[in-house]
């Protein structure tokens, strides 16, 4: 398997493109993404578990109860969601990209991102719509992830190549997502496509499966979205002999799967709002797959420990003590912490208490761009990941005034 | 009842004090306070569910199990919490304290505050325990409330007089605590004095069920402390018919004590670290007390809004989302939201989508130091007040460097 550079278009047979039709004023910021398949697509979708749901996933999760989609619309600007009349403008929007592109209507995965409570006007979709049809290539990733971005400073997109039954096959992605983050079933928007040719059951499997390692690791202000959405494409122009059971190509398929979505995962963490750092926690020697899982997300949720290392402060009892209050079943007097990043990595805590270690070489690790911070139950084999970013004053001035 | 201005020294029989005795080494800030009473008294206390726990509190626990104590010390600058020597320490604490008191060494309470997995030295306390017992005063509350903050930006005292079988009764309290604050227990540390002559059963059950809906409805940053304790010592000095079970007298003494810890947790919530608003969220119209609960909690800890609030801006969305992913079931297209403060009150959002209202208003109430987030679920009687603050760079810049 090797990564190449590119997101969406890098399997066959898919063109993406956006436009800025006017959804928001700076004419010089895309708001209006398209993807789309040459053929047919199993899909799978997971969404947010917030009650408050985006209209658009609600209108997707019912175009997508067949198992199949072609094309996946999106505006950046307004979430279309507790608008009043948010079902009738999504299911507009679904209706008018169905019908430039020729397709039935549920095939449409339709997804908006913006500012709540604020009614989405279809007029620029109207207008937009044509010359977005007419920009759709096979190079348009790079653009889709731009024209769905909110606060992301970066656009952010990923492919592999791989080989299942003889045939070349590849899985690329792109994703957004800046605040706000925090899925507990996908992460804010993550559009994913692929050549490969597999059943809808088996796709949904690898992508439910996947998330619980990829995107419900990831937080990066504890909110959970109301308009959290991760959707994959398989469009079978691969021509592999379709998967249809768990097995090695069921296997090399996660394999691929999952190098798309951890990468979305530590992109999106390291441009998480204000962030200057991407944090990694890496948990170790966990008596089940569920304690070190726990241990990770509570340490990487701790607004204590993100404002210590935007500091590059070794606070190390901020560790201890969002474990402490993680709810995980620990023995406290076991732990090792370590900090590391490209500088080196330091020991600074030992069974649960301190050990004499030189602050100018934790604050030297500390002070680089991603640091992971490594914690050793010593209770058993299981461990888990999990992706975060440090709170800043950036953070601050980005939220405390987002709608104006 | 009534609020009188005084706090730990202001049931008959307590006296208190604090002096610098070198833990810190600014010499202008106080380190080491002691509260004292004339009587043993019943004594209750709640203390963390961090699985880590300070060694004071382990100590303490200790102590109380009897449930009864006369006296508190409590040091700042040092939390003694993963020390491998912590628990000898917390002993010497005890035993020097009492000593010098003439007490037994298991009616002493023991509280740490301050910095995490630094070994505490035993030399500074050893020097200052003469000189603090000798400042004992009727009037030291103010000076024992200064001796036990850290980032507090102010010290946090108050005392209500009520009536019991006639007698005149008093119940004061101090408490610290800006950050770490998401008590799922008790809080940092609160020390609460009264001279109502009640048993130690009923008075762990008074405690018990008040923290319910104070301290446990407290929250600055979503970090449960590893030293979070409320103690509660009754000296019975106020000659009141000893309470020995529920009713009118017990209920009288809830309503006091109540009054106390709340004003408690609103002190502590407007010195939230970097806090530049108190935020009461009060929920109303639920269909039982725990969603009510729930959705008040979710509210006051989410990140967004913090921010917003600081911002000013009126981004009522962000309640919605929070509500969204508390996990209460609720019928999200019922729900009204108002902001409120002493400018005046906004609908801004109404049955679970937004409503025309002014930004300009809006702005002026959000303006204000004390802010209410009100929320009416309209599917119930049920209502729970939960308090906080505002998420701003000054908590970015106490917590990016709190060590050094």
């Amino acid at each position: 398997m090797k990564i190449i550079e590119s997101g969406v278009t890098a399997a066959t047979g898919f063109k993406a493109a956006s436009v800025h039709c006017g959804i928001r004023k700076n004419t010089e910021k895309n708001d209006l993404s398209l993807i789309v398949s040459e053929k047919r697509c199993t899909a799978a979708a997971v969404y947010t578990r917030n009650l408050v749901k985006g209209a658009p996933l609600i209108v997707t999760k019912d175009h997508l109860s067949d198992g199949y989609a072609q094309a996946i619309i999106c505006n950046s600007g307004n979430a279309n969601t507790c608008n009043a009349n948010g079902i009738e403008i999504a299911e507009r929007m679904s209706a008018l990209c169905a019908e430039k592109l020729g397709l039935e209507v549920d095939d449409i995965v339709v997804a908006s991102t913006g500012v709540i409570g604020q009614p989405l006007d279809i007029a620029p979709i109207e207008r937009g719509i044509g010359p977005l049809v007419g920009a759709l290539s096979e190079d348009g990733s790079a653009s889709a992830a731009l024209g769905i971005m909110t606060t992301d400073t970066k656009p952010k997109e990923i492919a592999v190549e791989f080989t299942l039954s003889g045939r070349t096959c590849r899985i690329g992605g792109i994703a957004k997502g800046s605040g706000m983050i925090h899925p507990d079933m996908a992460t804010m928007l993550v559009f994913i496509t692929s050549d490969v040719c597999i059943s809808r059951e088996m796709l949904q499997r690898a992508l439910s499966s996947d998330i619980e390692s990829s995107f419900n690791m990831l937080s990066v202000d504890g909110d959970t979205s109301t308009n959290d959405m991760v959707t994959v494409l398989c469009n079978g122009m691969a021509e592999n002999a379709q998967i249809t059971e768990e097995g090695d190509e069921f296997k090399t398929f996660m394999k691929a799967l999952n190098t798309v979505t951890v990468a979305l995962c530590r992109m999106i963490a390291s441009d998480g709002e204000g962030a200057t750092k991407l944090l990694e926690c890496r948990v170790s020697g966990a008596k089940d797959l569920q304690t070190a899982k726990t241990v990770a997300k509570s340490v990487i949720c701790s607004s204590l420990l993100k404002a210590a290392m935007f500091g590059a402060d070794a606070n190390w009892g901020r560790v201890l003590c969002a474990i402490g209050y993680s709810s995980a079943d620990v023995d406290i007097d076991r732990i090792d912490v370590r900090f590391r990043s490209d500088k080196g990595e330091i020991l600074v805590c030992e069974n649960g208490a301190g050990v004499d270690f030189s602050e100018e070489k934790a604050k030297e690790i500390l002070l680089e761009d991603e640091i992971e911070i490594l914690i050793d139950l010593k209770s058993g084999e299981y461990q888990s990941t999990a992706w975060g970013c440090d709170l800043t004053y950036d953070y601050v001035r980005i939220n405390g005034d987002y709608r104006t």
